[in-house]
């Protein structure tokens, strides 16, 4: 019988996060305080993060970072996670390339957020934090954060956009499970929430306004920090689990990744399968394309503009060095929540800038047209996010199929759709429709970050 | 680190299914032609069912029945299943008990109901058969059924009792994305649905009305054939895979089960866990206790009769020799859908009767208290079904923590709860009920199998 799986044991879990900062041959530009223009030290992000998480974000040294015990016992629970040879979407497709695919959709959260999670919620315990928060859109983020916080034994109280809340109520009632305080944002609990609730008391939310709301919980509670789930390096090196495991998985299937894709938000699980490799191509000279997949609603790295912006849409955070449409860009409310971002990570921008990474954008009915098949095929209902990468691999492996070339295709199926199964349902309803901003439009919101850059 | 998941090969999936009528001491009662009250052959089943699977359910010769190599390519999807030792859980309770669990959540149905799902619909093929049906009510089998014909090339068509159509619509579109034609039924497609809708426009449909739409539609369609998700033998056989491949797991594990646990709605994931481990009982004496945790609105083991009844509310089907409360009950509409059955499969009904099996019931509110004990620490949230199993295994291992015995319990975590979260809101908000019969009532169904067997 054919092999279809590549699994491994619990000890080949991971002993240390790979950290790309320390061999890019340029680094990323500083992190920028708004208002001095100074770049930040890790002790300017102490009052937000624990101290670990700052450390690591600004870390360009340490090629390795070790993974506690703890953590690992943790990741335990779900990883390794399988490594598995889509045979059956490959005979769809009648493809000469092999298609592979790390299935991150088996943590308890359903998606590799918990990744990045555990990790937070540990070093947060660690340091003798009581409370965490966050915000959430989507929700993936939230659940994950409420499962680990629940792991380590600390509170978590998790503001959820009001109109995620209202029409995600699958999303709201695992984090609820997992025994997180859910609010509503914007709510009463804040500041910056009353000050939106006075004006418009049906305020629907946003992620900015539940970012603003969180950071100010952390920042105004004793023992309280703040975690995010994305974007950030620290959080993106977390995520180096998922390639490390996939390197070893891959060399079990004797064979090594021509091209590796995962979708991409702010570049969590891209960096995650992509990283490891990329290690490869950077010290060894490795010739692997990265494939970073977008949707054509929230096109940042195939129409974005590197340069310095606001991380959220009110303006609050430091100034970051990135591929952006600008930090008020309203993306249109497509299913994939989870790629609903103006920016890209500091160190994948960098990448992105230096040719070791390419991007493609999609519309959203392509992108679950692929995820159909992928289901039908190989048997998993893939998250809306986790179409876009489906939807790259299968591109690729038709212009094999025309080419003849037989090459080796490794995508990261980031998380499982079984609650986001309305969207497939508006997919099949033929009533899906697709959103691409005008050339414009598109101006007008990357305007607001040059005038940053001046 | 300690050893969190025991993992086995694909290699490793099991070349044979366990069939236990071969070596049962008493052999289940013949199944009887309700006319003639003859037994019957699998002859008598072909024109319902596909011929091997009509040969497996009375076979009574053969202990190992080969898995053909195209259903092990099909389970390497997701088999060998992860055993896990749920320590997080043992440290809640404070129990020197172990705890393993199956985790059959990993199936991309989402639960156990692929392993016959599949097996079925490969015999269907190999027949010639190009169109399978089955009714669902909570949507398990459906999904599991809707996916295997997806791959084996068959054309699948479901019939939904409409509560569920309009309630479960998450259950409905997983069945739309693998490709299966949904039917709410009471439907204008039989005769059997007309009759209802005639008198009734507004008839919400029961799983006795689906079941005989959906057998209507296989003996008037040509090239179609009926497909069922659990009580009967051959199903039960298909579920083996689950056990066989724990009993490698615990030796993994240098552990063998005291207590085996599984909830119960007509036996299939229960049979699964249970039958390998059952055969050392049968043939070596091995000591191991195997209970059935089911809910108390539907108590077939722990107040039913054994005596022959029909398998289905209308009585169109065979007379099965099993443990009742009577085709005629109408159990509570509890979220545990899977379990809302009247009888036990006709090899469980006879292990009980035989004393080689226990069973438990439990209220649903105890029950979901055990699954978010459960889902906070070992992160998976479970379906409400499997609830149950985790409800006995907690009170089991408190029973150790009260008399300081390491027993080992090894228990079947049939499926997961990700489209069941509506449930779960339910319990947290407090306005769960729970509901047992009262003698009366159910002395007045069980009078509906007392009949038959005057």
């Amino acid at each position: 019988m054919r092999q279809k799986k590549f699994i491994l044991p619990d000890s080949e879990i991971p002993k240390a996060w790979f950290n790309i900062q320390a061999i890019m041959p340029n680094k990323p530009m500083p992190i920028l305080h708004p208002g001095t223009r100074q770049a930040l030290k890790p002790q300017d992000l102490y009052p937000i993060f624990c101290e670990e998480c700052a450390n690591q974000e600004l870390d360009q040294t340490n090629e390795w970072i070790p993974i506690p015990e703890e953590v690992r016992e943790q990741y335990a629970a779900y990883r390794c996670t399988p490594l598995v040879r889509a045979y059956e979407l490959e005979e769809a497709l009648g493809t000469p390339a092999h298609i592979y695919f790390k299935n991150e959709s088996v943590s308890p959260a359903g998606s590799h957020k918990l990744n990045s999670a555990l990790a937070q919620a540990y070093f947060a315990k660690k340091q003798g934090i009581t409370n965490i928060t966050t915000e959430t859109g989507a929700g993936q983020w939230g659940g994950a954060l409420s499962y680990a916080a629940k792991k380590f034994g600390l509170e978590c109280a998790v503001y959820m956009v009001k109109a995620s809340y209202n029409q995600k109520p699958y999303r709201r009632s695992i984090m609820q499970t997992f025994g997180a305080a859910i609010t509503p944002s914007p709510s009463m609990s804040t500041r910056a929430g009353k000050d939106i609730i006075t004006v418009n008391p049906n305020d629907q939310g946003s992620l900015g306004c539940a970012i603003s709301e969180a950071i100010e919980l952390a920042v105004s509670t004793p023992n309280c920090k703040y975690t995010l789930g994305s974007v950030l390096n620290h959080v993106c090196l977390h995520q180096t689990v998922i390639g490390l495991e996939a390197e070893k998985q891959m060399a079990l299937a004797g064979e090594y990744p021509d091209i590796v894709i995962a979708c991409f938000g702010g570049g969590s699980n891209f960096s995650g399968i992509a990283y490891p490799f990329m290690r490869h191509t950077i010290l060894e000279g490795k010739k692997t394309r990265y494939i970073a997949a977008e949707p054509k609603s929230c096109p940042k790295l195939t129409r974005g503009k590197f340069e310095y912006d606001f991380g959220d849409e009110a303006g609050l955070t430091p100034l970051l060095p990135m591929f952006t449409i600008g930090h008020t860009f309203k993306p249109a409310t497509i299913h994939a929540g989870g790629l609903r971002y103006h920016g890209a990570g500091i160190i994948m921008s960098q990448l992105m800038k230096d040719g070791y990474m390419e991007a493609k954008d999609y519309d959203q009915t392509d992108t679950f047209k692929a995820g159909v098949l992928f289901a039908r095929t190989e048997g998993i209902i893939p998250a809306p996010e986790s179409c876009h990468a489906i939807a790259c691999a299968i591109e690729e492996a038709l212009k094999c199929k025309e080419t003849g070339e037989k090459k080796t295709i490794l995508f990261n199926l980031s998380g499982h759709g079984f609650v986001d199964m309305s969207a497939y349902d508006q997919y099949f309803s033929g009533e899906m429709v697709n959103y691409s901003p005008s050339e414009e439009e598109l101006a007008k919101y990357i305007a607001s970050a040059d005038a940053l850059n001046k």
